[in-house]
């Protein structure tokens, strides 16, 4: 599978006739949806991915803008050949309403007055966010996403996609998030919020001409960029590692690495993001709670989607017990959900960096995998070969499975190198002496997964791909399905 | 055991004389130590415990001030009956060099300006604190401590006295802690000072007389209280309720009743620390490494004390790893050691919560409990009884256990409530069929841990306690063990 980038991308903006109520009661009425697609949809409008961004990021998931030299923010899983296949799918990203990408938010003009809104903008909820996306969607003539999906906060959207519009969305794709704020979150967030409207560059949120509170906003994205990663990866990454010294300051200056880094995210982020913005997203994402009468299970009563949830083994802000809860509440609606726990140090922020993982998930569960994608031509050996003979046909071929063929290609048998092995230990001559008979087989059009399955249950590492008449056309080897998540790195 | 208070207690002070040479090369000139004791010392000195304190406690450790409410911050702990038995022990807690409780630190009268230090306190490290700690040991005339405690920076201090001075300390104790700063621990201590130092009222120190920085102070603490909790605790504690309202509020002002709690807690510890104590502090938490040359199992070389080294379950600044690798450090150089996880979900509050468990696991350590000090007397039956007067006697003395003795009183075998009801369902009528024969028994000045090695090796509970004749003298229960934590809580 070749793996390619989108290439030079351009942001769209789309004016939302008609304005968008919100939960809170109140209503936008000017919004404008920045967004970005990648991909062409097809005729029957059927291949349409939505993908949701985490709390900074924006429209720009893929490929690069001109002169830009990074790429968009998942360019790792979004392209030709990559896990959102820009050649089979429609990718979709929009900048979130409250946020300072594009979008119509609290640094945005307030019609009414001219001026930018700040605090008078409206606090908005993720409901809200989606139900502009559905509007863009709407607009872009899709009646139902092929899926939705996104990491943190992304996962937030997704999961609220497929719970308000369960007509619109045929899979969610639900990264390293929760189906609730829990108190941990919103204090986190709290502090992010204090840190901001304590600085008195911020004036309740009326700096814009003027100074901004850049100190309380580099504090909160410190506290917050912490909690994006595992005290492991800080570990390897940092250590306790000095910077520019070679021995302790003993005063208040930058004694270690691991400051630096925090203060230079800090720094990078102030540039790049609006103060209020930060504290609208996390106010919506507190707010946050998907739960129905203090039900889960009540909540996905109505959800028509099948489902891929991801958590991350290291991810303590996100982690894995609160995916489960999401998967267990799905489960007992009878909904069809798969869970896959992605093995990283790195944290959290391990849903933007695991690419190989990532796409080798998503791109199964977008488009199953079958055997016949991965198998490889198999070198037999007939069964009335020596062991001699067949010890040969491994070193010459360099495989350690030789499926048994009789009658000119039926499968009879199969031998490994660990039963040539014995037949030298025990003097053995004859292949029909160390051959397995009952060998197991699988066919060339079952998943990969179902492969997979049978090869851990009965403990081996090749399966011979058998036709309908029995004849061996090729083998499944354990190797050959790792490599599969290799090349997605 | 009858658990106690220690009663009115006042604090001491006392000056060293000669001052106090600092790592950093620089020296304090003049320096005053808060202390309190409880308890007697002994006419050989040999029964004194110094208690180490955490970032923002203070040297009233337990009893009660005059006129105050609350008792010291290891009240559970200490006290007649209690672990630290002041019955047994003379118990000490001084507060920290650095601090702003009664020992100089920054907010003290710097004598060469006779204005507050500020920032020209000198830094500190864990090693200054536990030199002027020692000098004040030396003051009391105690040449060597029974034991050492401390719990998170507590634990350090308790360390860092094993390691620097190993013929003064026959016993540490070290809960929630580790043998040196990792990169997570100095980031959100960088947060914390990056919070306080962006407060405009901060004004580089120098706020004594003037407005102290309460925002940045309050912020640092809201930070460092995230940390001390789990993820589990303030889902039990706060869940999503809201504060004093119905719904969300569609604003910036307080939601969630852990919004308030975190406010609350930032607001509370303005009024009793000082910022610039807190930037000392974390400083000398962050440089706290044992590591000598880069291998812990290095630094513990010429230890000699005994260890109990103890973790928190749901701990994750200071996580159950963290402590195991003291352990390990710890026996690879033959040091005795015993380590024990607290089964608890508070998190890294747990050192002050979980009475029950640190009374039983550090009095046990202190003071090993044998059998004798547990085990009940015995009903035993003679081995010529009938399977029915053995169902009565265990009747009558609500027993499930009973030795059977021969030649009154020598131990013959066991019998139990699960065999006599074997034996009516098998139709057995003598006692002999159904009791067992080789019977596990302990003698009474065993300890306890070897008593609860042998019941779970063997899977039983209860063990007949006999003397040298063989004589059944108690019976040991798995009920009498576990209700000795239950005394402690």
């Amino acid at each position: 599978m070749s793996a390619g980038s989108v290439g030079i991308v351009k942001t769209h903006y789309h004016h939302l006739s008609g304005g968008l109520p919100l939960e809170s009661g109140q209503k936008l009425d000017e919004v404008t949806i920045a967004y970005e697609t990648y991909g062409k949809l097809n005729k029957d409008k059927s291949n349409a991915i939505l993908i949701l961004h985490a709390l900074s990021g924006d429209a720009h998931a893929a490929g690069r803008h001109e002169g830009d030299k990074r790429p968009g923010w998942w360019d790792i899983v979004i392209g030709p050949g990559k896990a959102f296949d820009t050649d089979k799918y429609f990718v979709i990203c929009s900048n979130i309403i409250g946020g300072c990408k594009g979008s119509t938010g609290p640094s945005s003009i307030n019609p009414s007055t001219g001026k930018p809104y700040g605090l008078n903008f409206p606090v908005i909820t993720i409901g809200d966010m989606v139900n502009a996306q559905k509007k863009l969607i709407d607009f872009l003539g899709i009646e139902q996403l092929y899926a939705v999906a996104g990491g943190s906060m992304g996962g937030m959207q997704a999961l609220q996609w497929c719970v308000a519009y369960p007509d619109s969305v045929r899979r969610g794709i639900i990264i390293a998030t929760a189906a609730y704020s829990r108190p941990q979150h919103i204090a986190f967030n709290e502090v992010g919020r204090r840190a901001i409207m304590s600085d008195p560059n911020w004036n309740r949120g009326d700096y814009y001409g003027g100074e901004p509170p850049t100190k309380g906003l580099a504090l909160a994205r410190m506290v917050g960029h912490i909690t994006y990663l595992s005290d492991e990866s800080m570990q390897q990454k940092f250590g306790r590692r000095l910077k520019d010294k070679e021995r302790y300051g003993y005063d208040f200056s930058t004694d270690f690495q691991v400051e630096s880094y925090l203060q230079h995210q800090g720094g990078a982020f102030v540039k790049r993001f609006d103060a209020n913005s930060y504290l609208y997203i996390t106010k919506a994402i507190d707010y946050f709670d998907l739960k129905k009468n203090g039900s889960l299970d009540e909540a996905f009563r109505a959800v028509k989607a099948r489902f891929l949830v991801i958590s991350v083994t290291s991810d303590w802000l996100y982690p894995p017990y609160q995916s489960k809860e999401i998967v267990m509440a799905l489960s007992s609606n009878g909904v069809d959900v798969s869970y896959a726990e992605i093995n990283s140090i790195y944290g959290h922020d391990a849903f933007l960096l695991e690419g190989g993982q990532l796409n080798y998930l998503i791109s199964n569960f977008l488009t199953p995998k079958l055997v016949k994608d991965v198998m490889a031509s198999a070198v037999t050996i007939d069964e009335n070969s020596s062991i001699e003979a067949a010890a040969r046909a491994m070193l010459d071929s360099g495989v350690s499975h030789l499926p048994v063929v009789s009658n000119g290609g039926t499968i009879s048998g199969i031998v490994t190198a660990w039963d040539i092995s014995k037949a030298v230990a025990l003097k053995y001559t004859c292949l029909d002496e160390i051959m397995t008979r009952n060998v197991v087989t699988i066919r060339k059009c079952d998943t990969l997964e179902a492969a997979a399955a049978k090869m851990e249950l009965h403990d081996i590492s090749a399966l011979p791909v058998v036709d309908d008449a029995g004849h061996v056309i090729g083998i499944l080897t354990s190797d050959g399905i790792s490599k599969l998540i290799g090349q997605h790195k």
